[in-house]
């Protein structure tokens, strides 16, 4: 299955659906509106590193000008899906290709009749160029008028970010509008070319942010009339002169078929790097090449000053916020597949070191600790109030910003493991080292001793299961942390062996004295972990101390179990949104024997909020399942990841593609039914557990340079 | 004086010129932002009553479509003033007439020279007609083309209220936009009528959102040619069918001529009411009639669901909201000169009343508590928490929708005023009387017996002056609490007699037992009044143990003593925000002597912020300051007042009129230099106390339906 359709219209579920038929090309993604609009559309393109000021949120990626404005007006009628009638519907995007497409049949309220077919996709082989065709095939005589704009008057649900700073006509076919984002003062620039099947010249409308070309057409029956639009986009964090770059960019293609043959090849040599196919399991198959599509075309290939929020560049949610989402669950995706995608994700990290320093400065610590939520400098802009949503005259605290230090430790893991799998000493030496030795500091300084315990250890914090806020020592936190300091440690170690400048620098501007890595092997070796002798591990002080529930007993429920507790009362239940001390086992399997992770898989399995909790939870679980062999259970927290966005299951997938979750699904198919373990060595092995319907299961990776194919199941 | 100038043209000072240059007819106020358009203008037009939801501030008026957007195109160049070059300027608004007029002589980049004459006006004759005419005069051979349009791509300060639902051209020269606002569903509609002096077709661009017609007219030197526009506007507040509305009001006019004459002669009737004049001081003959002119726009007339806004309709402050400021500083005005208006916005009280005692209920109490900021419902919208100024991570508590209890005796009193100056019984009766009662409930409610005193007061309170909250026994609102009861008693006595139908009617509804009646006369006998035994009253309990400072030392200042001394800090000092308890002695002169007025006034004189506190203040101190002989000081107050929004001295009028300092322009005139005086039996006097230098001081009221002019000084 290479293909997501859509086979009739249902108004009330395009929110949704324009989600999941969202195109782009890791420069920028646009959301799957309609050409012509429709009432109620979340209509949106976002381009990476676009960031505007805005309320409670700090900053948003700004919802860009309009490049898909095209009205068809059918003897005077607009088409519209909100009247006449639809009497054929399709939609198609082809993952292969990235080309979204939609077949309508319409009827007007005055019953002329045509065919009309948009085509549009974003070029990956050109960052700078949209390409969008429109085809119609009247079944009438008389007239057709093609309106194509470009349009300034967009917003972010409600608020706007772009003032027109000048538009204008380059050419008979060619039209540009340039606009600034009002607070960031961010230049983009669009210009507009179109190319008729028909010569009529076009008719220049200079309305204020909305230049517009027209034609008219005679209309024939039968007789196919084709419009191609393109659109270059460009903007000051690109180039100097945006404008000349749009109009370059827009001027380029020879034409429809040219553009489109760049593209495929540009997405087949995409597809070659990650490929993985699933025999008789065409959901399964869908899902994963769908989360590496959606993952791919939020990827930035060619900036490293950007990341990939918790919701891609495909919707209004998180407000292109990045989170620990893109070091745990995505990152992992293009090490494997794409490291120099992961590369910039983690220079990103590197360039907002100075914000995570001055993080840690201003609470009082030392080292790097990188913000919650990260935007374009890499200040916190996690919101710290929020309107509550039963009463919008009171505000509810959101504490991540403030307590969930275990971010530090993700993006060090992040840049350690991509270290571990492509080898790229000289880069780890560059850049990794310094946010691995940075985090440790963060956590050395945050580390406190706590006299009771004979540990050190992290009071008032929040784990990966935000259901527990302010506890103390989540050993989620304290593992990794661990993790982190002696991680820095050896880096050191390799750096003085391998890098002695580097190392020396390092030591330099980061002050690491003998007394203050004395201090972290302290903090390492006396990390309170809260394991009981019988390997279970106390996800943090007290938990098991709390009521316990059996959450069958809440089934059948439709909403999550912090809902029917209350944000509050949710903190006195053993009940988690996502998996937290499992996670700790994943991302450390040298560190736990399979006896251990088995006691704390039963003990944790039963008591996480899967349905309703955390969208990163299910893949997760899936993994682990697999590896305590429980495939049937794994499949089902595998489908349940699966169907987040393809099947809109949690009911927010308008708000965007769930990319942790995207992600997390590639981890299950290959970490876990396909079973790939590297080890420390650079040696693999696979150990897989297909659910029993799959066939065949085949994926490739790439390992310090080289490329793998595996295949397991049937030939 | 009777106009107000702009002689030549500043950028940096367009914003507080928008304000001032504010036209309207009681049903809209269209800012004075230029009909092209500028860079940083705050263009907006406010609708009364059109409310849409918004963040923290819960609802705002929503900035309506544009109808003033009308370019010219002089020889393929656009007229604007940030460019070319700018040979000669003068704005000037017509107080008489309410017709606003630019008249430009401008050269183009290119080197066209041509002037420009804009005029506008909202028909104060029919309040859905908006017109505006422009006259060019080329000095070059050529071509000027017109681009007239409706522009539903507005915002308020960056959030978009309006969606479009439909636009079309109805005929050659008549072109309309349907919108509605997307929280509140309200449709809007504009119709627009061209006349051209030239016959050459329009041409139509049917751009989303911006309806435009477009004529070529060849340029001739010396030649003026000449484009009238006439907008029609409604809402579904006022009729079904808004669209058809607007449609006809745009198309009744016959031509410029009679529209503007009918406008002439509507304000002529207008001003017969109030009209004030000053002999002898230009600058305050021009303040008064200025401060008239912008309440009159803002008044509404046919309307008894709105109410007046702190900033009027003429700017984005404080959203449209209604506070104190109206019964208190500016419905005296429309009491004395045009009781239809102040019965509308008292009417609205009226309509509230479900909200304000839904707000009683919800706190504990019986009665009506109005909502310190009320918008469409009554419902209270004082935002709960604002942005920190400092530290936007942080947020400010806002308390005065908590505990500024006074507004609801401020309401009693603007209807009990009402009553006795226009001796309207039966409106008393039907609607009056109910305000008066129902807030006396909530004040028998509200208070509580303390022990430690002997007397009833209130706690946990904000009076007027808010550099002081959380306070107990604010003076300002138990005396008039205790006012606002005993006039209810009285109220009662008065139904009993003259209206026993409706006295027992209220007494059914409000359960106006005989135990609450004799509890509310104990209240009020027993009422804490903080009167010290020579006549001095403690703004509120412990206020003259807070620590006094000499204001004269922090001369000279640029900003408010609050902000010198910090929100939390100014708690501890004796430092006024405005006039307290000197303003229930100026509301309730009958209660006091001249001589306890007298030691209130020298104490708290000397330590209230006059420059830089509350823009509520200086008109009020300049009235008691008149009462106790200190003219030139209450000149000096009096200019601060006049100079709020004509000289913008405290630098934020471009947010909109400082509606209250208008309202307490006429009144430091009509009460404080002219000393007019009602008596309870309905006979007035006068007390002139006139500056030296103004020769001559005439103005108008009505009392119970008689006009009175009265003129003081020389012939």
């Amino acid at each position: 299955m290479w293909t997501l359709d859509e086979t009739s219209f249902d108004p009330s579920k395009q929110r949704h659906k324009e989600t999941i038929f969202t195109i782009g090309n890791g420069y920028l993604s646009t959301r799957g509106a309609f050409e012509e609009g429709h009432s109620g559309e979340s209509r949106a393109t976002f381009v990476h590193g676009v960031f505007d000021a805005a309320p409670i949120v700090f900053t948003e990626l700004a919802n860009a000008p309009d490049w898909l404005s095209l009205q068809v007006v059918l003897d005077g009628e607009k088409f519209s899906l909100a009247q006449g009638e639809v009497l054929e519907y399709h939609r198609q995007l082809d993952l292969r290709t990235g080309v979204l497409t939609r077949r309508v049949r319409w009827k007007s309220p005055n019953g002329k009749i045509a065919e009309l077919r948009f085509e549009r996709f974003a070029s990956l082989h050109d960052e700078h160029l949209l390409a969008l065709r429109c085809q119609v095939t009247p079944e009438f005589e008389g007239e057709i008028e093609w309106r194509a704009a470009l349009n300034a008057h967009v917003d972010n649900e409600g608020l706007r970010h772009w003032n027109v700073t000048r538009q204008g006509r380059k050419n008979g076919q060619t039209v540009w509008l340039e606009t600034i984002t009002r607070q960031s003062s961010i230049t983009l620039a669009l210009a507009m070319r179109l190319l008729s099947s028909h010569s009529a010249a076009f008719d220049y409308w200079d309305a204020e942010g909305q230049p517009t070309l027209c034609q008219r057409v005679p209309a024939r029956p039968g007789q196919t009339i084709t419009l191609t639009k393109f659109v270059g986009i460009a903007t000051s964090r690109d180039s100097d002169h945006p404008l000349v770059l749009a109009l370059e960019s827009a001027a380029r293609p020879q034409g429809w078929e040219a553009a489109l043959q760049a593209q495929t090849q540009a997405w087949a040599r995409e597809w070659e790097q990650c490929e993985v196919s699933i025999a008789g399991d065409e959901e399964a198959e869908l899902a994963v090449r769908f989360s590496l599509f959606q993952l791919l075309i939020a990827a930035p290939r060619h900036d490293n000053r950007v990341n990939i929020g918790a919701k891609t560049l495909s919707g209004f949610g998180y407000r292109g916020h990045a989170f620990w989402d893109t070091e745990i669950f995505m990152l992992p995706v293009f090490t494997f597949t794409a490291p120099h995608i992961a590369r910039n994700l983690l220079e990103y990290r590197h360039l907002t070191l100075p914000a995570a320093r001055e993080k840690a400065r201003q609470a009082g610590y030392e080292g790097a600790w990188f913000a919650w939520e990260s935007a374009d400098t890499g200040e916190e802009v996690t919101p710290t109030w929020v309107p509550d949503f039963h009463d919008k005259k009171k505000l509810a605290r959101v504490w991540t910003g403030d307590l969930a230090i275990h971010i530090s430790a993700d993006v060090a893991y992040g840049a350690w493991q991509y270290w571990r799998i492509t080898g790229q000493d000289d880069w780890y030496a560059r850049y990794g080292a310094e946010l691995v030795l940075d985090t440790a500091k963060f956590f050395a300084s945050r580390a406190e001793w706590l006299e009771e315990r004979g540990g050190y250890g992290y009071r008032d914090v929040i784990g990966p299961d935000e259901y527990h806020d302010h506890v103390d020592n989540n050993a989620y936190t304290n593992i990794l942390a661990r993790w982190n300091i002696e991680t820095a440690l050896e880096t050191l170690t390799w750096l003085e062996h391998h890098h002695p400048q580097r190392a020396a620098e390092l030591k330099e501007t980061l002050n690491l004295t003998p007394e203050r890595l004395a201090h972290w092997q302290d903090v390492a070796a006396r990390m309170i972990l809260n394991v009981r002798p019988d390997g279970l591990i106390e996800q943090f002080d007290g938990f098991f101390r709390l009521k316990d529930v059996n959450l069958a007993d809440y089934e059948p429920r439709t909403k999550s179990m912090h809902e029917i507790f209350g944000i509050e009362a949710a903190n006195h239940y053993q009940v988690l949104k996502q998996p937290d001390v499992l996670m700790a086992l994943y991302l450390l399997p040298e560190r736990f024997t399979p006896e251990q992770v088995r006691i704390n898989y039963d003990y944790y399995t039963p008591r996480t909020d899967h349905t309703y909790g955390s969208s990163l939870g299910p893949s997760m679980q899936a993994i682990v399942a697999c590896q305590m062999g429980d495939v049937d259970e794994a499949y089902e927290h595998f489908l349940h990841a699966a169907r987040a966005d393809l099947r809109d299951v949690r009911g927010n997938a308008g708000d965007g593609i769930h990319a942790a979750s995207a992600g997390g699904i590639w981890q299950a198919v290959v970490f876990g039914f396909g079973g790939l373990r590297i080890h420390p060595d650079g040696s693999w092995e696979t150990h897989p557990r297909l659910p029993s319907h799959w066939k065949n299961l085949a994926f490739r990776f790439t390992l310090r340079g080289q490329q793998h194919l595996v295949t397991v199941g049937e030939a």
